[in-house]
């Protein structure tokens, strides 16, 4: 068994993908059967697993979550109470809600189960640059 | 390994934390390393991960929810048949599908990986109280 | 510990119920006490649980989903950029981040902890049938 914390900084709203560095740090204990975990410590960014060829996917998912969850001040958004920390407070707080705060990817004969156009992603819901941190288990 | 059931008590719709059940549980087994996986029994009510500080974000969360899947017999909804029991029925369904039925968190140094400001919490969808069951598995 | 893979043809847009074949291996394996995790390999398709008995939640599911992210040449639709496989396709990767890739459910006495109602599902998102994959770690 295995544990580490993975640190991710962020640009600001959008898709950051750290599937090399899992594979890296899956492949470096040697497991070649197991389970890794992956679990982001945050409410306000999520993990996403999408597809890491063509770009304009990452900013089309973007644009839709911006829709379905619009920052506080925008005139198509309603009933927002909670903008402690400003108008992308609490939408960020929805799409951590709706998107995946942990994710498990089976490892066979050594490697991650991953589809040939999957790729791990930190989805970063905040508009300023942050640095997140994704606490992963693998056994 | 362990497994035990989590029995929740809830007041209609809403989110109900039970962050310090699940720590004492996971404190009890002695366990230093490992992964808490929780798993609801039931498809009208979800997991959720979030802000345990401000409960203006508990009420955003609902209301935005509310506004996405209406009850059957509101203005705003469209295209819903199924309705077996009652209007809150198929969007407590819809709701369960968008939000997560599981929900691993690794233990690490006898604690749970969660960050500072989030809590675990039973959301639930429907318009009465129930009695919700959580399966917890630590491994 | 114990890996698989489940194919499971689909028909185009809907879900595809696999409980039974999941049940079957589990039992296979003799395992009274454990974790199942199941992770879809595909960025167009993902897991559901839902209400396995009226078949009105899966169509009424399915048309909630088609009104949340209708395809890109629906009059409906706005600002999808990626249409490389047809209007179905950029839809199909927004179910895949908003639906679960990855699920896990505790097995106790030798059963998976399911509750009454719950199934477990393939939900495929685009229009023409495939043969999707679910990775299975068991341990």
């Amino acid at each position: 068994m295995a544990t580490t914390l993975f640190a991710i900084p962020t640009r600001g709203p959008g898709l950051t993908e750290f599937t090399p560095e899992i594979a890296a740090w899956v492949a470096g204990t040697g497991l070649a059967e197991g389970l890794l975990t992956l679990f982001v410590r945050h409410t306000s960014c999520s993990l996403a697993i999408q597809e890491n060829a063509d770009p304009d996917v990452r900013r089309d998912l973007l644009a839709f979550f911006r829709r379905l969850a619009p920052p506080a001040d925008d005139p198509a958004q309603a009933g927002i109470t909670h903008r402690s920390e400003g108008p992308d407070d609490m939408p960020a707080h929805i799409k951590a809600a709706l998107l995946p705060v942990s994710l498990s990817i089976p490892v066979i004969r050594g490697r991650l189960a991953l589809g040939t156009w999957q790729g791990v992603y930190l989805f970063e819901h905040r508009a300023q640059p942050h640095r997140r941190e994704v606490a992963a288990h693998l056994a």
